[in-house]
């Protein structure tokens, strides 16, 4: 997936504000359902962020088009570990750990086969 | 109500990026029901933007401390205009003409005395 | 230009906060740069917004995705009159005329024939 | 330090959306800074985000009022490493180690001992 960094994406250092990262590969998540068709949010199931290790390689700046790519490291029963980098032409500036718990009515809750399989087949 | 700048309110222009006069602006307006120990959302029905006029008039920069000053212009049956300003010490930096529109189940709805009257008590 | 909605976008009402429409249209306004391998910072002159008059027509929500369109309402000699609207399928959703003034060395600047060549091309 | 939660720092699941966190410990420490009337940048000096990891333990919502503690795990000649939590009321909802690396003219730089004082006095 990829994206263009923008005004709002920047701050007064002239690169991309730290925590945008985790926006972008938030919007890459999100992606992933999207192509399919589908929704990361399905009835009143969902995930949430419960963990995240992060490393900024080098910065992005504004006009940069920025690569996500996504793939998984362990899927639980009701969480699921990634990694997710960001690339700028052939070099990574981020790299991040992330683990997303699934929630259903706000509890902690099994994951579904069907949304297992749209991580196992990205 | 005062309002600190910083790091993520900033563009690589080194200003605050021009949508975030509107996101202070926002705060002020919630804060005008908190205040008073009360929420903008009330069960099911709340404000919606509708209408903005905004002049950007100074920029402002980080770690400044802004002040949002908040007056009603008029207050109709199902919408409310009001007038935020936004002063840098004692210079006004951005003024903006905003009328709310009052939701309930997301259909326009009648806006309650209680709620007019916690406006009109700015 | 279309944007997609996700996360980050939206706020508690479950639909896009009201102004990242106007980020949205800032995306797009850098966009008619970066089309031409150009951008909307030149050495030591840019744009500022001055004046913004918006009206949000329809809300918009996580996964939709919206077109943006510019055209040209009036170029002046330091500033520059848009008119933005947003689209979702075949409703427009938001519109929003937009004074935006050319700085050089942060003071009002005569517009380059190159730039306003660039718009009157959109 | 204490943070109001917004409409623009929540997302559709009507809590705050997970980046903002990392935001709202920036904040904090620029505030550091600035109680004692100094700049996190000094001339072209300035602190970047290497490295995070974060523990998103509980959600927190509209209207909640946040209080940002900020400590100092380790100083080093060119780095920093803080632990900053986030409580709600009496209750750790989120917690972060973070790693700052100290750049002069965008070059990796050695802390001054002013700067290191601020952080040793918090």
């Amino acid at each position: 997936m990829k994206i263009r960094v923008y005004y709002e994406d920047t701050d007064l250092s002239g690169f991309v504000y730290h925590s945008n990262y985790l926006n972008f590969c938030e919007r890459a998540r999100s992606e992933i359902f999207f192509q399919k068709g589908l929704s990361p949010i399905q009835s009143d199931s969902h995930f949430v962020v419960s963990k995240i290790e992060a490393n900024f390689i080098k910065p992005a700046k504004f006009q940069d088009i920025l690569e996500i790519k996504t793939e998984v490291l362990n899927i639980k029963n009701v969480s699921i570990q990634l990694l997710q980098t960001i690339w700028k032409e052939d070099k990574k500036i981020f790299e991040m750990k992330i683990i997303l718990a699934h929630l259903k009515s706000e509890k902690t809750s099994k994951i579904d086969e069907v949304i297992k399989n749209i991580f196992l087949d990205i």
